[in-house]
């Protein structure tokens, strides 16, 4: 069995716990959290410590915490020489301490709290300083999911860019979409529906053949119908700056 | 059993011909398709005409091609006083000549040709010029839908108008994390369960709920770090003005 610490007590440590114990390769032998009550609920209290001396020996340390308390964690660990990754899409591996090991165990997905989600198809993305340590962090990760990925720095950068695009900006979309139902008194369950499917063709279409709409099709008459639709100024500055993004899109200047 | 002609041969027409075929409470009797070829394979031939005067008596006819023929094509029917819908989000009532009952037939979904399609789910939007032809839209509906709705013009506008922002402009947010990750030679797959997860959320939670990201949480550092990572200026435009448009939500000028 691996034995893993996790250092840190919110969304991504939750989630992590709670796989963890399904896994047969891996044991949580000790969380590390500064508020018992928010980790009790996922482990025996026997392993939970607030104590930086009380951290037993583990074959891997997960910091779950926030990209700006990285560096703190990771300094007041009180050993040297040991495997020590964040959780972190957007944090370079410099963001830990030198004292220890360095890596990076990135599970790419939406955490709610208190939604269950199912490990097996969360893409993770490992980078190691390391070549040697990589084999461990592979088989952590493994042991909870089927989707593993060797990632550098770099495009983990990209990645979390373009997820602010596919997650934040979209879900942004969805509250426009909301606004407007509700300022016309229509339920935004009816856009649900397609909501679903607009994600589920991406399965089986890449999103430039998904595309449809009148932007697209370059169909002015409903441009200028839903712009003289659109009354708030903020749903009108995004419908008129995306309409001409997907009209110019892949034309060069 | 209700009998139901429909008119034209695009994808909505060849979806509803699917979906009717399985129904027991309507009969397609017609479809009026100007090429046999696109209609063949889903219905039997003594039924496709593409002649106007060979159009028989029918309960309903739907008329189910582009916004702009919707007019002439209704305008073309030799008859008077029989219940004609159209299939559009955006289609005014008026699109339809007078000469006939109007009303709207519209399934809120986004259609690709060859995928099948659970018509179950499919939110119909429904509006009728006379009350007494209501129940008639309404039962040939839900009989293939379990999702059917009385929807006015301006609703139906409204949810047209919503359906751009969450569907054709949330594919294009798509597009854009596509083009992040080909330029940084990184997998698009490894952010489909993203893409999926932040659809199915708004299941359980509110748009609003549901939002995170730095612009959310006015993390300007990792604000700072995609802008600058992000060298395509119309990537970095829509980036900055999501962004903004995200921090300002709610707040009144």
């Amino acid at each position: 069995m691996i034995k893993i610490t996790i250092i840190g007590s919110g969304n991504v440590a939750q989630h992590l716990i709670d796989a963890f114990a399904k896994s047969k390769a891996v044991e949580i032998i000790q969380v590390f959290s500064r508020s018992q009550k928010q980790i009790s609920p996922f482990l025996d209290s026997s392993k939970i410590t607030n104590d930086w001396n009380a951290l037993a020996e583990a074959d891997l340390y997960i910091i779950a915490v926030s990209d700006d308390a990285i560096f703190n964690v990771s300094s007041q660990l009180p050993f040297e020489n040991r495997l020590v990754v964040h959780t972190s899409g957007s944090a370079p591996l410099s963001f830990l301490n030198d004292k220890n090991r360095k890596g990076v165990f990135y599970p790419l997905q939406t955490f709610t709290k208190g939604k269950a989600i199912d490990f097996k198809t969360i893409p993770f993305c490992l980078e190691t300083q390391l070549e040697s340590d990589y084999t461990i962090l592979e088989k952590v990760a493994s042991s909870i999911s089927d989707n593993v990925n060797a990632i550098n720095s770099h495009q983990r950068k990209a990645l979390h860019v373009a997820a602010v695009f596919v997650n934040n900006f979209t879900n942004y979309l969805y509250q426009l979409g909301n606004d407007i139902c509700q300022e016309n008194h229509v339920s935004f369950d009816i856009l649900k529906p397609l909501i679903l499917e607009t994600a589920e063709k991406l399965l089986t279409l890449s999103p430039k053949d998904a595309q449809t709409g009148p932007a697209k099709r370059n169909d002015i008459s409903t441009i200028e119908a839903h712009e003289s639709f659109l009354s708030d100024e903020n749903q009108s500055t995004i419908y008129k700056i995306l309409t001409q993004s997907i009209q110019n899109h892949g034309k060069k200047l």
